[in-house]
């Protein structure tokens, strides 16, 4: 399921901020709105953003001509550019795209948004067909049962996604027995995001809260554990959604395999290890208040790591579009 | 502070389903009202019911004198007995106390549960101090921070609790830098309960979401783990709150101590090893739901194991009200 695409000026996606209880789809001509769209998270997801960034420049170009009005055009271009402004992928999508729009128009800055569109899903589509296959290698399971966290699906994608598209495969091919999605407090992309796209894709699952994986882990209800990626440091270190550190600790020890899943464009060659990533913290507030019901007494302060790092020694292998490279056996990226 | 007491026939505790947006105390004259305070979990914790069931026994005998209303107090003594199934401490408090309103009628009733209650008080107080003066033993820290889970304080007591004792404890001592609760999905009895517990005796504290416990202790954020235990079995093995594996594991990697703090009566020395304990399934509602808000599609299902089981060879001792068992250095209960 395509959950972001463009045509003839409008860019269809669907508001992530109204699911699962609802599907609403927002259709978008006018970059204001789909400034606002990326603001207020109705598309999240690096790729995402990125994708809706470069049909962003499409749109800007179709009501400022920039060969007329190029600083209408230029103006347009920095608000999108800075929607969101941690999204690295939404400024290298946009930066792609803008110059093709001057030198070529409406058209050109379409066909190139297109592409970015296309590599994206050939991304997800490579991902998911090297995982599932070092799955089979690895375990001995006919039908596998995958813990994933986080959302890493079609939402945070065009389609199919990193970790999910893994699971999506497997289900593809007739050997999922079960996903187990993590809920992924403090905002709930497995409870709210990942049940939803199992959902529509068919595929069995049951959700957990956070702290029953590794136990779970322990007991053996899971064959395989596949997680997405912020970034992937040069010795194979990699930064993810608060808790995957917890589940890679408890694969270790269940002995079953822990698979970082990451197109090639999240590796980060320039740092040399996670001791050196800086841990956000995003404050009290997504701590003590679920989906707006406060779950704490009033003013209690909290420690909020966005992120945690998982160090290479508890990852098997990190798989990419273009590449399986196996931790485990000592090879680096 | 004490959550649950007695006096003249009324019993006084706080409601613990309004915490921790509203403190209400509820007052306890019937043995019906405290069937339906049970019931709707307003008193809760092991200890905290068989308090409750031990005045409620007093109360039963005040309406119906068992020297000339026999029927009426046994009816109202199986009703208590029965207001929670499960609660086995109930039953036992119950008994407990209802042959002696029998042959030495209320005040006699009343004597024993204050003396149950005075027992549990005195427990939390010894598990307290030999908790506070084993971390002071192990670490080598001036100022200690501690990392806990689910809500073992007062609340599941009349005062102090376990685990919660022991941090109470050393803050009084003035030797607590920091308590670090983790929320406890899927009911929020630390997010609701620990830290109203915590900020009313005013010690630092700062709230996480359960998934960042086991990265944070690999970050150095904590120097003991502390739990409470629903049961500890004849090797050692401890069941607990879901999520108090994943701390354990993440404990042991770090290289810190982890503490399990429980009365003695905890202990069942009837079952060899936790492989033997069968995991209560607590079914989906609890997952799909946070305080009554839906976090997952309608239809949604969920593995929700109520409690996992720490192995023994993760815990470095086992601190009750009568003892330390050193179980990292092979001590046997």
């Amino acid at each position: 399921m395509r959950t972001l695409d463009y045509a003839d000026g409008t860019i269809t996606m669907i508001d992530q901020t109204a699911l699962p209880q609802e599907e609403t789809w927002l259709t978008i001509t006018e970059v204001d709105d789909l400034v606002a769209a990326i603001k207020r998270l109705s598309v999240r997801g690096a790729p995402a953003i990125g994708v809706a960034g470069a049909y962003g420049v499409a749109i800007a170009a179709r009501h400022h001509d920039p060969s007329t009005d190029r600083p209408g055009f230029d103006a347009a271009i920095d608000k999108i550019r800075h929607a969101r402004p941690t999204a690295v992928n939404l400024a290298y999508c946009v930066d792609r795209v803008a110059p093709l729009a001057i030198d070529g128009g409406v058209a050109a800055a379409e066909a190139e948004a297109n592409l970015i569109r296309d590599e994206e899903l050939a991304a997800s589509i490579a991902m998911g067909d090297r995982g599932a296959d070092l799955i089979a290698e690895l375990t001995n399971a006919a039908s596998v049962r995958a813990m994933t966290i986080c959302n890493t699906g079609g939402l945070a994608t065009v389609e199919r996604g990193t970790a999910l598209a893994v699971i999506q495969t497997m289900h593809e091919r007739g050997v999922l027995a079960e996903a187990l999605p993590l809920e992924t407090r403090p905002l709930l992309q497995g409870g709210r995001l990942t049940t939803w796209e199992l959902q529509r894709m068919g595929a069995p699952h049951r959700l957990i809260v956070d702290s029953a994986g590794p136990f779970l882990l322990a007991r053996g209800a899971a064959d395989v554990v596949l997680i997405g990626a912020d970034r992937v440091v040069a010795n194979g270190d990699s930064a993810n959604k608060i808790g995957s550190f917890s589940l890679a600790l408890a694969a270790k020890h269940a002995g079953i395999p822990f698979l970082v899943v990451a197109p090639e464009s999240t590796i980060d060659m320039s740092i040399a290890s996670g001791d050196d990533i800086e841990i956000e913290d995003r404050g009290a507030a997504e701590v003590a208040n679920v989906r707006g019901t406060p779950i704490a007494p009033e003013g209690t302060d909290a420690l909020n790591p966005a992120f945690d790092v998982t160090p290479a020694d508890l990852i098997t292998a990190i798989v990419t579009d273009q590449r399986v490279v196996r931790v485990d056996r000592g090879e680096q990226l």
